[in-house]
């Protein structure tokens, strides 16, 4: 490891790496990226995180911190009440918290759909399931485009609630797409084009070809 | 709702809402539970949390928290950084934060090993993902054994990683007894035992039969 690098173990693929690619870049920390998924490369993960998922990120002491919401507490702490992306007190902080909550609820069962229709094979598949996961997706992403009417999506300012939200259109736009087309949520796909343009997305690309 | 008290919407069978029932009580903030899975009560769940998850938290305001690590946040600084379950500085918070992501994690890994052995019809199974999960699980609750070696699991007293620990224990032994067998790892059932006879694990009981 090169000395004084955070190592980010994850892909961009993942949401929840996304996520805090996005806020790394943000908060302007360097950081090495290793473009591992848990599932393609389970002894390499499994020897730095002994749960086996990705994101991990490996700060200087060579120590680990798994769960991207544990990450994105870390960085919290690391930058400070002044910078963090999330608020530190209401009523900001139960906005943003809100916001992430449930954009974070559509990116888990999103990942579930992706399992029950891509990862396994066909006639194991449960139809009920993903009628039921669908349903929540769209029921939920639907609320947030109600919720999500200020210049950001909690209100003046760049916020953890951005950066979840984000990452959350363009997953669910990428893996299915059925459940959020273009058009349909124009209060989302107006944020969705804000991130687009900036650079710490930018710099968190999504990695497909 | 009773004026002024908050409601907690989800059963302690669902480890995410143990876990913050078992907090609550250790906060002492008072409040009435309804018994409600979004398996089993997917429409009276979707009019209070768009994407139709347990637990969430009705508040004060008539306002709805969902996703149990925001509720904990919310109740974190609701009673403020000298009563947190969650320490509000390193190297506390960093030890604490560990366990809790580990532990969470063997809960979600958990779940998903519930909904495909028992959940779903037999035979769309796939073996695969049984034989990945338990290995996660069983990995990570190696690792937290040897994590947990102070008078609590994150060192000299009671915190959020007692609280998330003991709740994956009982979740784990309950639902896939196979994966936590009593005495295989001897210094989670020690710490299992001191969860048992407290009072806050106990008034947020199971609800097993």
């Amino acid at each position: 490891m090169e000395d004084g690098k955070l190592i980010l173990v994850g892909w961009n693929r993942s949401p929840y790496a996304r996520r805090v690619a996005v806020s790394l870049n943000y908060y302007g920390i360097s950081y090495e990226q290793r473009h591992q998924t848990a599932w393609e490369h389970f002894d390499e993960v499994k020897e730095i995180n002994p749960i086996v998922k990705v994101p991990a990120l490996i700060i200087e002491d060579g120590s680990f911190i798994t769960e991207s919401y544990a990450i994105l507490d870390y960085l919290d702490c690391r930058v400070g009440p002044e910078l963090s992306l999330m608020p530190p007190s209401s009523p900001l902080r139960d906005e943003v918290r809100r916001i992430v909550a449930i954009a974070t609820s559509v990116i888990d069962k999103g990942r579930e759909l992706r399992y029950e229709v891509h990862l396994r094979p066909e006639e194991h598949c449960h139809q009920p399931f993903v009628d039921r996961w669908s349903a929540q997706i769209t029921n939920a992403i639907s609320a947030l485009e109600d919720m999500i009417t200020k210049p950001f999506a909690a209100g003046e300012k760049f916020t953890q609630a951005d950066v979840t939200l984000g990452v959350m259109y363009d997953m669910i736009q990428n893996m299915h797409p059925e459940l959020l087309t273009v058009g349909s949520y124009p209060g989302l796909d107006l944020k969705a084009a804000k991130y687009h343009s900036m650079k710490e997305f930018q710099q968190a690309g999504l990695g497909y070809d």
